[in-house]
């Protein structure tokens, strides 16, 4: 398929490989281009703008940082200048962003007003999951669309789900994991601390609820990090992580479903930015619960 | 090895059924005696009464409910009848039991001062594990008195873990491991209101986040019971899970550690409560956030 | 002075109508035009626009009910046709309404750009003080734009505050007064329901604590409607009331302040508009508390 | 009238004094006896044990800092030295300290069983205001215990509530306020910290919410410390507003009412305990909410 791929970062960038691997004709557009170096190497062609990108594609995907990224390629400076401007009529726009409901609803308006297909379909896992090809993609939208995309789908996926039929539900589902992550982190950081101060060792009271309980390696893997104070380099910045709980709050909030767990790891998200934390990994969100608890985290930063 | 036993709950019937199969010599005794029959059958001596299973003892195991019960046999009416006074010099009690962890620091110094051992070794797993004698064993005293009872731990579970050498200790990690499952009721309690009031369908939402992120048999079991509101008959009730997070909320008071992701988990065990739910599977938790959300429960009591 | 006004609820009129008998020279605009007869007959122009409203006045106030009718009138369907077009270089916009921090903080800059000068001023005081002309108002922008609308505040008001040159300032401290009127209805609501449930008189408690302790009026005055679960008519509707404790939470995250009760508040609100309570007075937060103790509540709609 | 009055902390003296004042006849005793010697020279008769001053009393009033030293007093060591065992049949146990709820349903029982009359009536009011025999008394128990005791609540304070025939609706009200104070110290913390960060004077805040929305010495009086973090001396000690915070928790609990403020304010303390400031005033609660918000306080302990 003819494809265009605007967002060339951390996972981006293996995204597009996989679906040159699979044979998909590309022609991709970064902000910054000496990014899109390798994947010309490879056979990519590489566009000047985000509407070069989007010319004469079938499917458009877009893989950026947030909804401002995301309005900026399709919006352009000047409508002229985006890439809706420039997609075909019948082309698809596959967003695979993580980005607010309320921007993937304008996203699915603005397209279905354009005459132009939109799907939504965030994705789990991280760059090197991403580098395998072993992504898991959430998907919404237009069963038909869903299907013309499936192809893109298994070239950077080990599976997709069809969530629903209206986009934003994929964008929910996403930022709901991410909730759930955050929740994780939270019990982690207040279960260890009590630890910590009572005398029990946090590496062996994790080993010990990761093999009677959970048998999760996110569990593990999230553990370790707070275990060891190890949060930096990041995986996924802590001001990232308040992002999608506020993005997550905020679409609860127009249902007027209330989260009061996810109101509680906000605001302490926001204690650890308050005190100089944003851009450690989010599994930091424990140290405001040592604090709290009145112990010094070590690689605190003064 | 020569062991009393006292609590022959759904728990304590199959610990010691699989004492009695590794060859041990048991005395068992349990407040209404027709309980003890099949044990009886298979070998063991019924005691009549909580002294006389202590009597001519190297160990003796208490698998009871709550504080109330294992201080009622071991301080009995009078002291005289309790199992305490009855236990010989040098022989272990072994608390199997989840209690408070106040209550085993005061059997710790009572103990000591009648130069007897006291180990608790709470343990992780439901009474179809301890059929299996497949529990996870947790462990706290002195390291002597945990490689007597080493043999009994082997034929009850498939591991041990020994946390510290104050007894106290064990009874903190179960409860805060009990506080951990309870955290993720309540996450799953609010983001499955958040997907059934938005139309993604729940069940398809667990097994998103259950094979993209978590991949944990704990989340698909309890995530299972919310999605299908299967809350009776109840695994473990709803007010043993208060009862639990109020234990490790108060122990964690008492070193000052705030634990405010289980303080908004105890206030949401009361809401069910207070209105009636109280004998309900404690995964109905999540009963609380549907209800904040306007949703109607289809098995919710009037 | 001459003077343009804009928004003629149940709050604009009786301002407006206090500096018609200052003796300023108004022109008045309402949407709904047929409510601006009253001020006619008492000397007021009535404009058909809000442009007409904006034209050769010294000074435009508004007073709106929310960010999106002051950008309705300010910036109009097409600009031209907006109020900020058609003032006056040099001449003052007085943002009187309860608005958001970040639309002061483009308002300030989009006034600077044209030229104008603009104050926010909301006010503390329901429609019978603004009747009185003794509200209370919270000003903020530069001290020389102040003192040019003195006689205006005296007109109005019973005292007015200079909180900052920044004009958005004002409008924070009037939505954290909000705020702090809120944390009032949730002690309250929380209080009253362990009263009711434990047998004590709510009334009673109420005098109590007001004689003993507070001796303030608006405690008595909520304490009164929550008492008597009179939550109609809406003095201030629970909805303005949650719409509040947003923009307060959303300005305080831009600063990284968190404010978890500001988010308890904002939660229980939500779970009240969920159960089709967000048109009764914003005392009615009180219900959640006493739903949450299981108690019935009279005037509960199904 | 004939009294006994165990308890001469900064509470209990100037109460003491004005029974003595309206002319009653006093015997004292407090467990370090050079304090009673003021009010020995004022006409008090000094008891060497509780039961001395429980004996022939036809009321003995307690006036201590905690259940643990009503206890003491009470049930002594040994039954026979405690005042409980001297207290004559048809004589009134009236107890005016701060105890839990359990404790005073304890109380009722005993003196019941003992053919004794049993009064809790805690006050509102601080020891200058006792000085002043200008306290809030709540009472409760049998009216007809009330109406004896009515002549030391006139000596004592300037007006008694009686708010139900068990007596342990008092100590409930008592604690319920203290909560509502502590509701003020957490919103005003919150406020506070928004403001100081903003760039709001705190103390010009602090002024206009009392002159336009609170009107309330209270307000003014707390305020004032958190504006200047004048924590010492502590008029109110941290530790002990989090041990009222509890009680009302705990006594709420029993109740099925879970009340979230509470709880949030409870982890506050137990942060600022944990932090080192459980001595300071309990006004220094604010201080969490600015820490969180990144701010530094002048005055806090390292």
């Amino acid at each position: 398929m003819k494809i265009g791929f605007i967002g060339l970062g951390s996972m981006g960038q293996p995204m597009a490989r996989s679906l040159l691997q699979a044979g998909h004709e590309l022609t991709v557009y970064n902000r910054t281009p000496q990014v899109a170096e390798p994947l010309r190497q490879q056979g990519a062609t590489v566009a000047q703008s985000p509407a070069e990108a989007a010319q004469d594609v079938e499917v458009l995907i877009t893989m950026l940082a947030n909804d401002t990224a995301v309005e900026a390629v399709l919006f352009g400076a000047n409508v002229a200048a985006g890439a809706l401007n420039a997609l075909a009529k019948d082309a698809i726009h596959l967003s695979m962003s993580t980005i607010s409901v309320s921007l993937s609803k304008r996203l699915a308006e603005t397209h279905a007003t354009a005459g132009q297909g939109y799907l939504a379909a965030p994705v789990f896992g991280r760059s090197e999951v991403a580098a395998q090809a072993a992504l898991w993609i959430v998907a919404a939208g237009e069963a038909e669309n869903v299907e013309r995309c499936r192809p893109l789908f298994e070239a950077m996926g080990q599976g997709v789900f069809h969530v629903g039929t209206e986009a934003w539900m994929a964008n929910l589902v996403k930022l709901t994991g991410n909730f759930m992550i955050a929740a994780v982190l939270e019990t982690m950081g207040e279960a260890f601390a009590l630890m910590q101060k009572s005398g029990v060792a946090p590496e062996q009271f994790l080993e010990i609820v990761n093999t009677a309980l959970f048998k999760s390696p996110l569990y593990q893997n999230y553990g370790s990090l707070i275990v060891q104070e190890r949060y930096e380099p990041a995986g996924f910045k802590l001001h990232l992580g308040l992002k999608d709980v506020q993005l997550v709050l905020s679409a609860a909030e127009s249902m007027a479903v209330p989260l009061p767990l996810a109101s509680l790891i906000r605001d302490h998200f926001l204690t650890a930015i308050a005190q100089g934390q944003g851009e450690i990994d989010w599994a930091g969100l424990a140290q405001v619960a040592a604090e709290n608890a009145g112990l010094n985290q070590k690689n605190r930063k003064a």
